[in-house]
């Protein structure tokens, strides 16, 4: 479903996994495209497989629930370490050295994405946060874009009462694509390790090409879309509720043929 | 020296140290004070103490050489998670909360800094680097200021190839400064653990109020100036040769009463 703002300028947001930061080479390559997509862009990114290298590294234990990390003080200093230190500048250092003039960001960076510490009932997540989209601070992201600047936020933001908060990428994503979608015709893409949503998890060739929300429903309930699909799919459909174009779901590999599962 | 460039607006570029960086309460009552630092202004922080103990936590051995660290590929993943993570991200989440626009930058985001990585003869200080004022992207920091944001340095650069480099946090305040220059009206104040320079290093009475160039080389002649304070000493020299208006070394906590050695 392409919405009709012509008079818009176009923006994709694109959020690459944790797997990939973690793999220079298929990093390099996948920036490589990243900087080849036309038009206005930025970057959202993970890091969560270099987290918890690190925290094994540092002898702290992985608290994981749903998929979620559960992040104490010691993992939240970890994951700043990581996402917002090397992983966020490992990044902006191959895409200035490709030409892409890449400036990264945490949600604490000129307060561009505060969040609210998500309530501790029923499961206390810790140093965790939920952004809230109509908070996003659109005016500075767009004057980055403007001024031919290209952001890459990594999963942290803050409080706004000095604490930073561990936020989930795809949910960073959704928030600053919806946020963005005031200012632009954005279209939304996860880039993962898979074609895109699959009907049988171990055949690249099951692709889902398209799906309506009524469609994505039915699937769950077949138990075709289940664990960390529910959350990316959840985020992808609250995303177009809220005035994102195009949301695409698909492997990192295939950015620039926009393979993958499109969602309408 | 007061310039008379009275056109130019005022530039304050304040460097902090490791130690208080490492100290949360010393660091917000130091954050408070920057706050309330009338004019524009912009911070450069260290973190030398977080490294050396995290890269304790991690097993990974501190070889220094002259005060400066050798910078092993993974020294250097080190320092940037703690510089440009944990430790930049945490001030501007204290500036956010205190009311100050805080963003966070290494010299990688939009190319602020680019450095050369130093010439491995005669030491091999491995990724380090040392970065040229000429080539500081004075438009980007001051179109940061002109925008009521307060810009927030860590002490990583990057050689425009895909390399981060380590880099000295009295260097990139001294590239800072000089840079700004040709903008700005500009006081570079040296922030560290003493009241200044001190005849005697022990007795914080025996501060050096004022020391011109030819003062510092006499004062390094009889041994009075030693260790590492003549490379701070030669980054603030060289900084008003570069058009800095006044450079101060003081004790963090004298940052507003500017109390401390005025070099001129």
């Amino acid at each position: 479903m392409m919405r009709t703002e012509t008079k818009k300028k176009t923006l994709s947001i694109v959020k690459i996994g944790g797997n990939i930061v973690d793999n220079p080479k298929a990093l390099k390559s996948f920036l490589n495209d990243f900087h080849q997509l036309k038009g206005n862009k930025l970057l959202v990114h993970g890091g969560g497989v270099m987290a918890s290298k690190m925290a094994k590294q540092l002898g702290i234990e992985t608290k994981m629930l749903n998929g979620r990390r559960i992040t104490d003080e010691e993992t939240l200093k970890l994951v700043t370490m990581v996402y917002a230190g090397w992983g966020n500048k490992s990044i902006v250092a191959t895409l200035q050295q490709i030409g892409c003039n890449a400036i990264g960001l945490s949600g604490a960076d000129a307060n561009v994405i505060p969040s609210i510490r998500r309530s501790p009932v029923p499961v206390d997540f810790g140093f965790v946060g939920d952004p809230d989209p109509n908070k996003t601070n659109t005016t500075f992201i767009s004057q980055l874009i403007e001024s031919d600047m290209t952001p890459v936020f990594c999963a942290i933001t803050h409080d706004g009462n000095g604490s930073l908060l561990n936020t989930n990428a795809d949910t960073i994503a959704y928030t600053v694509a919806a946020a963005c979608s005031r200012v632009y015709q954005t279209t939304l893409y996860y880039c993962f390790e898979k074609e895109g949503v699959l009907r049988d998890i171990d055949d690249p060739d099951s692709l889902i090409a398209t799906m309506t929300r009524e469609e994505c429903e039915a699937y769950k309930q077949q138990g075709i879309i289940a664990d960390g699909m529910i959350p990316k799919l959840d985020n992808s459909f609250r995303a177009m509720t809220e005035g994102v174009s195009q949301v695409i779901i698909l492997h990192a590999k295939n950015l620039l043929s926009g393979k993958g599962t499109v969602l309408g």
